[in-house]
């Protein structure tokens, strides 16, 4: 197994991508290509003392900014890291594409450059997020890649969100909800009330909507929604994490008896820090594509980039994309009948 | 100023209901009249020993519920305490009207009772929120009242919360902002595409788009967004704001220390509560009707409903709907030269 990672993505690049690739090399005996430019990739590997000489580089001469129009990597910056990692997944040079550069852009180059599992099951593939919640994880898809969807369109995340939970979260039954203003079945928009519908006759198991006041309690494994939806809510997600981080450092610093009551939980409050740190889930993959390609936060450090791996070697290894593409056929061929 | 009440509305009617009016008329000198069954209140206020001699009652038959349609309001359940309500409202005989009832009877009875400030303006209320933030808290637009939406009615959405918050919560110049899931212009659908262009010629401070991740850390006075996406944000907002107070309660109580800790920083955690406690700010306007209308919060006690009295009666002499049709006839002129 080869997997591909873009050296030259992200705000810790490429020193964090190199350790957490030699790290991830060596734990999981997977190859590893990085792609990027190759003289500065061994200028930071000798400078920092790092053996890279387990793992391939693949030239790449510039890289795409998150303020360059994501379609350029069509186009003008065909020979950045992220074209040229996505290339060598559609040449057959590689099993699975790990960025943590702009999402605009990998989800340009993702419906591109790797292309659909099957272009007549889904047309765009969809960003999946997994959130922390009270309970285990949950799967938000579309985050962000589709902003205008079909009830059809809702269906099929509905569909790969389930499959992607099931055999790389080892949910059993992942419990699949449409994100709505109301739990009955009457509530939300046209789209909303005929994928309702749609759901309930898809090959997943469907327990109806949820608000989102539910999305954080763990109420559902998947959760579905449109890709404006979606992004708004991971964003409030992130949004209201900082809000309360924030204003509990504010309360623990506030005077020597407030310090040494933070010093006191401490040990409580990392352990639940770990508990919604998103470089504990790897990275968010798209789902949709011909093969895995993971979209790392873009703030990744060398155990994000080493959890990201592990996750595109699931993908790779369990074969779910053969699942979707399995799952997606049969609601298509329903559909005709 | 006579200020109407549902008394049958919300988890703790009507006895909250009857101890926040009688401190209300108390403390603002304010009439007012309390809807709903007339021998209930009565032993409600006798059983409980508070003097309601200085309050009007209307009595109603009926209470409209949760799980109602919310049409019903306007046909089998005419007599309830809401729409008895609102019908003195349309009726002249009261200034403004509060109810911690229903939300979507209370956007139905907004719409076809009370009616909109012009029908040539505004076709559908908004339902606007307060929400706190790490700054000011900021009003976020439609929050649930209009799921589809066109351009211009987001524009008013804007109007009319700026007026909202300039008059009622003395903000200077509101920084009036489109979510969005990007900063740029170009971002988003077509209807925010649309409505940013708009809104750059509105008579508003309008700042641009603002990503939900800004939104809990006070970059905006007033968010702008369509009924769907508000309902999902606030409902977050709600439910992030469960997840972290139970996350936290679970770290103080693990055990001796960490229930030490938590006495050492109690004062400090209330001052923060009080800060995001909703009930302070009263409950969420409906903008856009012809009378003040306010949703006071389903599980409001004795505070919130007076601080839903003390901000209609502001709502009511700062004529803010003359404000604000003044400004909405303004964009209806340009619109039309």
């Amino acid at each position: 197994m080869n997997i591909v990672i873009d050296a030259f993505g992200g705000d810790n690049a490429p020193l964090e991508v190199i350790k957490g690739s030699i790290k991830a090399h060596n734990d999981f005996g997977v190859g590893i290509t990085l792609v990027g430019d190759e003289n500065k990739i061994k200028e930071c590997a000798q400078s920092n003392s790092l053996d890279i000489s387990q793992l391939k580089i693949k030239h790449a001469d510039s890289v795409i900014e998150i303020c360059d129009d994501p379609r350029q990597i069509l186009k003008e910056k065909k020979d950045c890291s992220m074209a040229v990692g996505m290339k060598m997944l559609a040449d057959g040079e590689g099993d699975a594409f790990v960025s943590a550069g702009s999402t605009g852009a990998i989800v340009c180059g993702a419906l591109f450059i790797v292309k659909s599992l099957d272009k007549k099951l889904v047309k765009r593939p969809a960003l999946a997020t997994v959130l922390p919640t009270a309970g285990k994880p949950t799967m938000l898809l579309d985050s962000g890649a589709n902003l205008d969807c079909k009830p059809e369109t809702l269906v099929q995340f509905g569909v790969m969100g389930s499959a992607y939970m099931q055999k790389i979260m080892n949910v059993d039954k992942p419990r699949v909800a449409l994100a709505n203003i109301g739990a009955e079945e009457s509530k939300g928009r046209d789209l909303d009330k005929a994928a309702y519908k749609l759901l309930e006759t898809a090959p997943v198991n469907f327990v109806g909507n949820i608000e989102a006041r539910q999305l954080p309690l763990g109420d559902c494994d998947v959760c579905v929604a449109d890709g404006f939806s979606g992004n708004l809510m991971l964003k409030l997600y992130e949004g209201m994490g900082i809000f309360f981080s924030n204003e509990l450092k504010g309360i623990f610093k506030k005077n020597v008896k407030t310090k040494l009551a933070a010093a006191m939980v401490m040990k409580n409050i990392k352990d639940f820090k770990k508990k919604v740190d998103y470089s504990e889930y790897g990275g968010a993959p798209l789902l949709g594509t011909a093969k895995p390609v993971i979209k790392a936060h873009g703030s990744s450090d060398a155990k994000a980039f080493y959890n990201a791996i592990r996750q595109a070697k699931l993908f790779t290894e369990t074969k779910v994309i053969d699942t979707m593409t399995q799952a997606l056929s049969q609601i298509k061929q329903e559909q005709a009948e």
